[in-house]
């Protein structure tokens, strides 16, 4: 990854969880926007682990431009700011059907950490997909270390 | 945005609708997470398309730093390449919930071309968002319209 790519994104966490600089009105459906949009940037890791993960487990044919395809999407996902994704009222006491615990919110430092750690896994792993099936195994395991991470320490359990 | 950036980007359009190089099986569930990704890139479209509209319409205060966020995000995701999302068979004839007409897989050139707008007037859009509420309004309204034009093309009516 360039330099100057690096410092467009480093900060990518800066406005994580606080919800600093978006003034949408905490009604109820600013609070269902907010789910929507994480739930939806969640999927998006989703499908492209998925694609990633199934030619990882050899169940899905090692292919390049798909695999790269799929871990710059991720890249492009995990860089995301959307701050107002993570409105304060959102958790998973607060908001039926959200599974985000309340301690995102008491523990913003940790969280943009783990956010930015997923981000540097991701684009790390963009680097390294189109570059053959061992390549791209070896920086898929950290990814799914950083979306472990964040979930083990602030997903609530499915219902 | 840099010529680097565009080189990059710039063939993003073309595996979007054939779903050539994903070699997932169409059953039932990759049809399924095929139209969730999808869904999902279009939530995060929406969302951030919310947070500028609202604030072209002055229902929400101009923050140099909200807008290129949410511009950004909306380059990163009109930006991803996941052709599987496009599977054939889940068209609205063919799958229930999807609002996608048949004409899209009868059209490629043509639903590429219109990708291909929607990622422009998106980086446009990204370039000009910071530099003043009338800026990112005159950048606004051409990623408005690449929204309508396939949509008017190509999206079946909400039921």
């Amino acid at each position: 990854m360039g330099l100057k790519t690096w410092i467009a994104c480093a900060a990518l966490g800066a406005t994580v969880v606080t919800g600093a600089g978006v003034a949408v009105a905490q009604d109820g459906k600013a609070a269902e926007n907010a789910v929507k949009v994480r739930k939806a940037q969640m999927q998006i890791y989703a499908y492209n682990l998925g694609v990633l993960g199934a030619m990882a487990k050899g169940q899905l044919p090692y292919d390049a431009e798909t695999a790269t395809n799929a871990a710059n999407s991720l890249a492009a996902a995990s860089g995301m700011r959307i701050p107002g994704a993570w409105l304060p009222g959102t958790d998973s006491e607060s908001f039926e059907g959200s599974r985000a615990l309340p301690a995102i919110w008491e523990n913003g430092d940790d969280v943009r950490a783990k956010a930015v750690a997923l981000w540097e896994a991701s684009t790390d792993l963009s680097d390294a997909a189109g570059m053959g099936l061992d390549e791209m195994k070896a920086a898929f395991g950290p990814v799914g270390g950083a979306c472990g991470a964040c979930h083990k320490a602030y997903r609530a359990p499915a219902n």
